[in-house]
């Protein structure tokens, strides 16, 4: 899900693919404690990841030692350690960015909280929107962005607004402090080396549905 | 992005993980052919993938041969092949089940016709919301579904219920005849082995995000 495909690589030296492994190892291990389930081998894990146990073990490497060789994992341990690792442990503030029919949407998502995600402010370029509530949130005016993000100690932005719009509000949100975006917009954003940008494509999905069902 | 992870693996041989990265493989093809560029090393094609050269031989190997070894990719021509194996020269036709803020949302997103997926209907359970029409899209009852998914040749349904409503709208997609199902509701569904679900799930590049900038 990376943005720019021909953009420069994450320097980083934990390769990019292993982060979005550990959130696929997360959102396992959340359903397995959701089942109660308290212990899991690797071979267990590594099938429900659609990969292998050397994998996860090397993925987990990167942050520490975890489990036990031929053991495997205990649930609420490793659960917690990911949650560390991925840096769900602390609230991170969201302010959403275009407030059209898919910002409406976001605002009632009601995923985001479990994940200490919270929604601290909601704007848009249109005074028709602006001062509406949507699920509690009130629709500021987008010329007041920089000063909410300020304020109130915004760390991510969601990018809803219309394709046309979408890298100009998005330098907003880097120029204000931003320093993470969701990109919603069906469009490729440029961003410096220091922001991270995630889009959220539909079409993925749909396409892995189309071969499965052609 | 499989749904159920407690639910048991694809039975063909051909592994998910491969269909996943296709679908990475085409949209970097996409964003070359885009830059007018025809052709790449699988090298680079490699580095752009986050993968290795001997992954993406090994990922189309399932399909025939591509490229040249040595020598890489023409870029129309894996384009053209992706397209075919992933089932996307053909027009899918798609309805939205629930048609709130995400369902309109949807029926206004502008990519989903360079795809060929046709959104063909739209329906809903809210009589306030039934007659209405969204982005030239009109919302219809969805106690008219079942004749709907039949007349119109429906392949694929968007579930936008909300979460309490989800597995009662998948079922009566399958029960219509609906083979794939795009699921936007922040829960698990259950369904037969014949039925493919591929959930949205926003939270994951979110995730990615707070690791990036924590």
């Amino acid at each position: 899900m990376a943005n720019n495909y021909l953009a420069k690589s994450n320097t980083s030296e934990i390769p990019s693919a292993t982060i979005s492994r550990l959130v696929i190892y997360l959102r396992i291990l959340e359903e397995l404690a959701n089942n109660d389930i308290r212990e899991i081998s690797s071979e267990k894990l590594a099938t429900l990841a659609q990969g292998s146990a050397f994998q996860i073990r090397k993925d987990l490497a990167y942050f520490g030692t975890f489990g036990t060789r031929g053991a495997g994992y205990t649930v609420p341990t490793l659960l917690r350690e990911l949650r560390r690792i991925l840096g769900l442990t602390r609230q991170w503030n969201v302010v959403i960015i275009g407030m059209g029919r898919l910002g409406q949407a976001l605002a009632d998502y009601p995923r985001f909280v479990h994940y200490n995600y919270h929604l601290s402010a909601a704007v848009d370029i249109n005074p028709e929107l602006v001062n509406k509530e949507f699920s509690g949130l009130k629709v500021e005016d987008i010329r007041d962005l920089s000063k909410i993000i300020k304020e109130r100690m915004v760390d991510i932005g969601f990018l809803t607004v219309p394709q046309k719009s979408a890298q100009e509000a998005a330098d907003a949100l880097i120029q204000a402090g931003i320093k993470g975006i969701l990109n919603f917009s069906p469009t490729i954003i440029t961003v410096p080396d220091n922001i991270h940008v995630e889009t959220v494509d539909f079409l993925a999905g749909l396409k892995r549905i189309s071969y499965y069902i052609k």
